[in-house]
């Protein structure tokens, strides 16, 4: 094979048209990078660049046997490539070129093709001989300063909070009797309360620090502790102390809520019932009131009407319990009353009834149990009567008139949680990213005969697929979550039903997400993410709840997407259909124009790589399956087909749009955040995640938007080509990225992540 | 309103027609089974008869003014749907009609068009009154029936250890301390040696019934059991017993094999080494010949080069170590040898180092270790040595000269194992199905205001999507494994690379669907799915691994994919590329006609149901797949890509082909032993079932299809709907179909499925 001279300024070119064409992904905007690069490179003579830009064409690419020719010529000059240099590629290209025609200076303008096309040493490390370098790792971002734009104005709590998790109290073991796990999990419960956690979302006048937004930074950060610490925690605050809190008055504030926060008195949240899980306003418990003795009785009447997976039961002095209210033998609906359990010396009250539901999959260290009442007999004052009373006259009064709207502003005022339980799912995910990524980042699996040492797991493409955009959304929901608990907390914005609807869809996506992910890092540590050791186990026993309580995913979508079909104006959680039916006809009028094929068919990185396109193909999703949502919907009913049948048969619809609409919110949440970023290095490597994220979003559901005509084909497969070549990209940067979550060494006691 | 006056004879269509209209799934072949029956009714008047088939016309529709005036109609008339009677459609319409115009008889021509058109209570219940009926059951199929056809030729052996598993030492229970859960596996183990399973896959010289498609069976079922049995069960008989009646000698089998097959001798099978999981053939321990003392020194000579997860090696007085044999300083490659671990009073010999692997994420009851070898010394005879051995001379001597094929022949040897793995997890996945379908079909949810009782879960579409192909997954898989190990057994066909690289392939398919099975059913029942006592929760931790052991699922799948590349002339297991990439041009010859516009826009019923359709769709995807990838990888070498690169390059490709070959071969066997079925109202059943599964299968990857332009979007979405009516279309069976597994009442011990 005969070596063509090329002059010592071409020469340096040839390693990155070599890795260039070595990959087939060039679109206009890239060759744009290069063309431009060239054009502004002085040291290049005219015919230099003219030979150069002739290798840039597509429609006419170097040939083979020039390729193999440039390969050659690199492999004959020795140079190795040293991965932990800043500009790997640069510096490499420098080598190759004094290798052959002598001393020659750094090259700003190849330096700018290899930062602006994205290319990493894992892109092409297997071409070259590579200089073995043990830790290579770039330093061209902080964990810190990430870390910090994840705090927000939440840092100082946050920080606080993670030194607290120092204690011996929090320090991780195995623990498989549920009796030694509980009481463990209790004490921890009480240490948190002592040092004024519990109470932190509280006002000032019961001890808190009305921050609900720091409490759910800290309820994410606290599954690193153990999930069953932050379940137990949430339920004896957010769900006790929270029902105390939102649906009582003064005077049950006064009484009770400081104790609450202390953990002096323990409390449970009962509503579930075990014949009714999803549908609360089926719940058969029975609270009468009994007006002679001005006393209120609470009673199970059936064996399946029992409270149902209640934590705390086995450890509560009291109940927030949910039942019918019956006032003058009307039924009012479903209120909360606070029921006393047991006495001081934890002996059961008469008429109650609980029993221990036993070992989970998780949460072993939550006490759950069934509870039934047989006719216990309560004060008035125990009605947690914000929204309906009963007068000192034994009448039933409240300001909301709507019995409907009642029920559903009692529930919306626990919304909350919902996002807590998100946050928690969120942090799981984040802490099995870091146990897998920091694993893949040391192990090494097969090796290429021709090099020394095995490669790191991390450096195999479908590792890197596998992972990396589980990396992005954790960015992505962090945010998002952020943007619906502040919201959720604005007090200027009392109606809050559009933020609940919204709170209910991406409930179930994160929390989907979460466990997906913590199943994928389990499979991507092997045998290792097996063994409890390693804490991947026991969150995805955890996680896995999570997409059935505090709401089963399932419903929540279908919340979401009547939310979605009434344009929010419809009773959140509503079960009947008459007013989504009403507000239908808005959605009937969403004309979406035609989507032209230059745009179906447009693969060009830049467009590819725009928000815009992202924003416009996740809106175009929602609008379009809302349209084609109401259509069918009004079809049936014009047909005479009654409106739950009718909804029935659109069931899988619903919760498409359910998933869409939140997903579409999700990224539209972190990208007004990431606009906040003020460091335009950073803000680059957040829009990289979030389109990390978008991209593989859109891929997932390519089926549809291919269907619609939104994709076509070409455009569909260079999305596909895009995720694999964005999570290439971002390689350099995984192990900053899951530091950037923060998690602490003292929480990270994975053997195989230290 | 008004209402036409019909004949008692179109009267009877009303109900028919409204159920029609009401859905707009619609096809030609579908207007034809309508057209004939009307054809062939011979109550009907040429006028009726061109009234019936004017309301037929898909371009031309039932105006919704003539479809409400049909409901009203239906509605006044009072009749009520009784969904257990055999033909409820029917006898609804005659009810009407009768109501209307007095007694008229029972409509054949009618009752076809409701078993042809498949139409189910549960698509049309709620369009009318319907009188509560707390068990419709179908009772067209005999789930005894079905569980014949799911035994085939085993059904004594299968039916006989149904019943062992009603000794109590079986008896299901909540087990959270390792050492007594795996002292009681150990029990169970043995006592199922007694009765002879351990060596049934031996010969008959070894107490054994040479029944290896038997013990695949058994092994299957004794998941139903408990997970750990099992496995404890098939590395005592299947890895370790199984090793030492594959790879060594008669002198091994009469030494050994009958008391392994007893568990009198405990064993283990030492082959994954903590620094290399995956990658076999780089296992660090040693095996020394020293010819002098005519022994074998093994030896661990890292930190990381211990044996890990070795299941029972906290019992076993002997494993079977895999270990680089080095004779007169040469190394030839991996070889098992024979090491005791123990003496007879359990303790551990000099050299041996044993560590707990400690609590997992399931599998407590089986005792995972590490091992570790200091300079081991063991007879020269304890090598296994059936394909190399050391001659009286000291030299190494093997017949097979290449070492890589020895090595392959070695593993290949252990290939049963892993069709046994995939068994479980099926066993797993059917378990978790009969627990949440038996639970869907008691529980209900929510309510129309208008009905008395609430919807059964079971009859929610979405609950249908979510189950229903999961099912019909699991008869597929169910005859493609049956159909696998009688392949492998067959003794007629000694070369087994191609079923090896099959079996690769689909234990990966297979065990990610019994994990995610397991997952869709724990979601599926709730809060009660996450109780140990329903099962589900021990599935999930104990099948998780599955996708791991015996061979991680990603790198099985690039086996399966390089298989195919090479026509399965390449050796199985290869790490090395240059055979594929010689076997490679074999595939660039492979033409693929163009799809017609007309066959991707075909939607009609006959053509979507059609298994040549499907088999269509699932041999295009392989052979596109395996056309474009053998493309890319040639385009690379050309390029003078080196060829780990280029296979780096490709990964994520190798790995939907893998998956892409696995699901066509699981299909294509199915329907192979669809065609052996006799009567023709099974063989129906099957097909359906079959159709469900391979659309499902088609929809999953339907983004794929749309970028080829194989599907065209109108399919596509047909296919969509399609998934869902077949859904409906089985719900009447459901029940049946999971009682046809076969699953013991004694062994079904979950409380929500009693």
């Amino acid at each position: 094979m005969t070596t063509e001279i090329y002059t010592a300024s071409v020469l340096q070119y040839i390693p990155v048209f070599y890795i260039i064409w070595s990959d087939d992904l060039l679109s206009a905007s890239e060759i744009n990078v290069a063309e431009n690069a060239i054009s502004e490179d002085s040291s290049l003579t005219l015919a230099d660049k003219k030979l150069l830009k002739s290798w840039l064409d597509v429609n006419n690419p170097p040939k083979d046997s020039v390729l193999k020719s440039w390969k050659q010529l690199i492999a004959n000059s020795g140079v190795k490539l040293v991965e932990h240099n800043t500009y790997p590629l640069t510096a490499f290209s420098e080598k190759v070129a004094k290798h052959y025609q002598g001393e020659i200076p750094f090259n700003e303008c190849i330096k700018n093709i290899e930062v602006n096309l994205g290319i990493q040493p894992n892109h092409y490390n297997h071409l070259f001989d590579v200089q073995i370098d043990l830790d290579p790792k770039s330093a061209q971002y902080s964990a810190k300063h990430i870390g910090s734009i994840l705090k927000g104005e939440h840092a100082q709590t946050i920080d606080q909070f993670r030194s607290t998790l120092k204690d011996p109290i929090f320090s991780w073991q195995i623990r498989r009797n549920k009796e030694d796990f509980r009481q463990h999990v209790l004490e921890q419960v009480k240490f948190l309360a002592q040092k004024g956690y519990g109470a932190m979302a509280y006002s000032e006048d019961y001890d808190g620090t009305d921050n609900m937004e720091g409490y759910a930074h800290i309820f994410e950060n606290m599954i690193w502790a153990d999930g069953s610490l932050a379940i137990k925690f949430g339920v004896q605050f957010g769900l006790f102390g929270g029902s105390i809190q939102k649906l009582g008055t003064k005077k049950h504030h006064n009484t009770y809520l400081a104790n609450a926060g202390k953990a002096s008195l323990l409390g449970c949240f009962a509503m579930t019932e075990t014949g009714h899980g999803s549908n609360v306003r089926g719940i058969k418990t029975t609270a009468t009131y009994n007006k002679e003795k001005d006393t209120i009785v609470i009673h199970t009447p059936g064996k399946n009407d029992n409270k149902e997976y209640i934590g705390n039961a086995l450890h509560s002095q009291m109940a927030s319990v949910f039942a019918q209210l019956i006032v003058n033998g009307k039924n009012e609906g479903v209120h909360a009353i606070l029921v006393p359990l047991r006495n001081n010396a934890h002996e059961l009250l008469p008429g109650i009834t609980v029993e221990d539901n036993g070992y989970k999959l998780g949460l072993n260290g939550v006490d759950n149990g069934k509870i039934w009442f047989d006719q216990v007999e309560v004060p008035k004052e125990n009605l947690l009567n914000k929204y309906g009373t009963i007068l000192a006259n034994g009448e039933y009064y409240s300001e909301i008139k709507n019995p409907n709207k009642r029920f559903f502003t009692m529930l919306g005022t626990l919304v909350g949680g919902r996002i807590c339980v998100a946050r928690a799912g969120l942090g799981g995910a984040k802490f099995a990213l870091t146990v897998a990524i920091k694993h893949a980042l040391k192990r090494r699996q097969f090796n290429d005969s021709v090099k020394i040492q095995e490669d790191l797991l991390m450096d195999y493409p479908s590792h890197q697929l596998r992972l990396t955009p589980l990396v992005a959304s954790a960015y992505v929901y962090h945010f998002t979550l952020d943007k619906m608990m502040s919201l959720y907390c604005d007090e200027s914005q009392p109606d809050k039903r559009k933020i609940e609807t919204q709170v209910a869809g991406l409930k179930s996506i994160i929390t989907w997400y979460a466990i997906d992910t913590i199943q994928e890092c389990r499979e991507a540590c092997g045998g290792k993410g097996y063994l409890i050791e390693n804490r991947i186990a026991d969150l995805k026993g955890d996680v896995d709840i999570f997409t059935t309580f505090e709401g089963d995913n399932n419903v929540l979508l279908q919340l979401a997407a009547k939310g979605v079909l009434s344009d929010f104006k419809a009773e959140f959680n509503s079960a009947g259909f008459s007013t989504v039916l009403k507000l239908l006809s808005s959605q009937l009028s969403d004309k979406l124009s035609t989507i032209n094929p230059v745009y179906s068919n447009k693969t060009d990185k830049n467009h590819l790589y725009n928000p815009k396109f992202h924003v416009h193909a996740l809106e175009y999703r929602t609008r379009r399956l809302t349209y084609t949502l109401a259509m069918r919907i009004r079809g049936y009913i014009k047909k005479g087909i009654p409106s739950y049948q009718a909804f029935l048969k659109v069931q899988t619809h619903l919760m498409t749009l359910g998933k869409a609409y939140s997903a579409e919110l999700a990224y539209k949440s972190f990208l007004e955040h990431t606009n906040t970023i003020t460091d335009p290095d950073y803000k680059t490597l957040f829009e990289k995640i979030g389109t990390l994220h978008a991209l593989y979003e859109i891929r997932k559901d390519a089926s549809w938007y291919l269907e619609q005509g939104y994709l076509g084909g070409t455009k569909s497969k260079a999305i596909r080509q895009r995720v694999e070549r964005l999570c290439t990209e971002l390689r350099p940067h995984l192990n900053t990225l899951i530091d950037g979550f923060g998690i602490p060494d003292h929480l990270m006691t994975a053997p195989i992540a230290n």
